[in-house]
């Protein structure tokens, strides 16, 4: 059934979830990628796992590694019984930023296993695996499907619509030079918050997936802002009241945390490098260094580059 | 500037709000209408109002009447001055039952008077004075303007986004034999909520905006489902469980509360009669009297049918 020494090497998007008002529900696939290259090498147990670029130096090569984690998943599930795993990974995705790198983690090893167990399981399945092992839809999901999704939860069963996005969207990232841990961002969530505040994010999500889902962009402009995690993370990344402006006034339709940050994430249709500028330049009067990225919407999802 | 003694006939649809999760914020027109026929008569301040149908018996014939406002709101914007204004309603959406009787009657009465004063006004001015009136956009944007409407308000200005509808969908209304004022519905709704019960409507939102702009109607199985609203109003409807269930049951996608209740509506593409006969059987067994109505969304909104 698994089929060693075969060589497969897998590409997978970064993500931004939230989304501003879509809290634990949307996220995007963005152009910004990790490689995963996995080879089943024998019938013993070894483990062999190497890393190159973002978290070189402090990801870990054992049993904790999340690849590693997510390729067993799926041989187990599989029935494939003792392997030895190589597991060669390259990583652009910047860790703890809010961009999905554990999920894209994740994404890679299922993707990358189910493919030497024969695709022996759906793409719904493999999201309920990546959900599982993440704790939530809202970055998995567009990893492993590509473009714009929207994730509903009904106990552990995840219902997922991926929807259309305009080609001219583009997405802005500024990246700053600190990280934060998901938890921590979690952790600053408060555990009620007011009906209109519900409401506020209700009607907001209801305007940037009708936006989106029918290409009228320029309602984004009213359909980024958020009540229910940024106001209670602001203290977390600061100036982020500053970057958000900042970006709008170089032309962005809006401005949100990407996912739990710190990265923050305009969106726009023109300007993409005036908007990433005048970002960083807002981070740095609260001397906070930065960087940007012009991306796009990855339409793909997690694809399998290689399989020899 | 008025055109006096020429007489206007306008026709509103039935509006369903909130639509399960989206609530203040959702709204879809349907095939039920009231007829608003207007003429100024003259340059006293003579009011002369009749009303058939809903309501013939129990609405305000005076300064109180909500068509009558309306219609002065629009005539004293236009800077109309004394007018004899002669108003014949006539009603087939209930009153009181949460189909947008109050909205369209407002839409009815702006529509109406715009049209005598010149078309002085925009649809998204005609927007804003209804939702002033109303108090909130839920209803009076698919009044107006048709559809399926997505509204956001920013302090008093609303942003409207009006989205396509599978023509498929049918809409299949139980109206019980008893009313629910608005006020008193709206009393029952809490001054804060779960942070999880946000994000539970905020996910449900999007899926069902999702699922409605893209036409992939299945997905409304798992999105009408709501906890911001109907758990704290159930109490006022009794029945409204077993009522969603049998619906759900003989066929329907999903059932919701319509507007603050006590109308409840299912939404499906198949079996309308069969899941109305269940609903009303469902309220029986509570001892209440139902009707049911299989409607199909109204796509054009109010609109003047006769101006001679």
């Amino acid at each position: 059934m698994t089929q060693n020494n075969r060589v497969v090497r897998v590409r997978i998007p970064a993500t931004t979830a939230n989304c501003g008002p879509g809290f634990d529900s949307l996220g995007i696939a963005c152009t910004l990628y990790n490689d995963v290259e996995l080879e089943l090498t024998g019938p013993d147990d070894m483990v062999q796992i190497t890393v190159t670029g973002d978290g070189a130096d402090s990801l870990p090569l054992n049993d904790r590694n999340l690849v590693l984690r997510s390729v067993r998943t799926v041989l187990d599930q599989a029935g494939a019984g003792h392997v030895g795993i190589r597991l060669a990974l390259h990583n652009n995705i910047p860790l703890s930023r809010g961009l999905g790198s554990s999920s894209a983690a994740i994404v890679g090893g299922l993707t990358a296993a189910n493919a030497v167990v024969g695709k022996r399981f759906s793409q719904d399945e493999l999201l309920d695996m990546a959900t599982k092992l993440e704790g939530h839809p809202d970055n998995v999901a567009p990893a492993l499907l590509g473009g714009f999704t929207v994730c509903v939860m009904q106990g552990e069963r995840v219902t997922c619509l991926r929807l259309p996005v305009p080609k001219e969207l583009k997405l802005v990232v500024c990246i700053p030079d600190f990280r934060l841990s998901t938890n921590k961002a979690r952790q600053a969530i408060p555990a009620s918050v007011p009906h209109p505040d519900a409401v506020y994010n209700v009607s907001r999500t209801a305007l940037l997936v009708g936006a989106l889902a029918s290409g009228q962009l320029k309602y984004l402009a009213d359909a980024l802002d958020d009540k229910l995690h940024q106001p209670y993370r602001a203290a977390l990344i600061p100036g982020m009241a500053d970057v958000f402006a900042a970006g709008k006034k170089a032309g962005a339709l809006g401005v949100a945390m990407s996912g739990a940050g710190p990265s923050l994430m305009a969106y726009t249709v023109e300007n993409a490098d005036t908007v990433g500028e005048a970002m960083v330049q807002a981070f740095s009067t609260q001397e906070i260094k930065s960087r940007y990225l012009c991306l796009d919407v990855d339409y793909d999802g997690a694809r399998i580059v290689d399989f020899a």
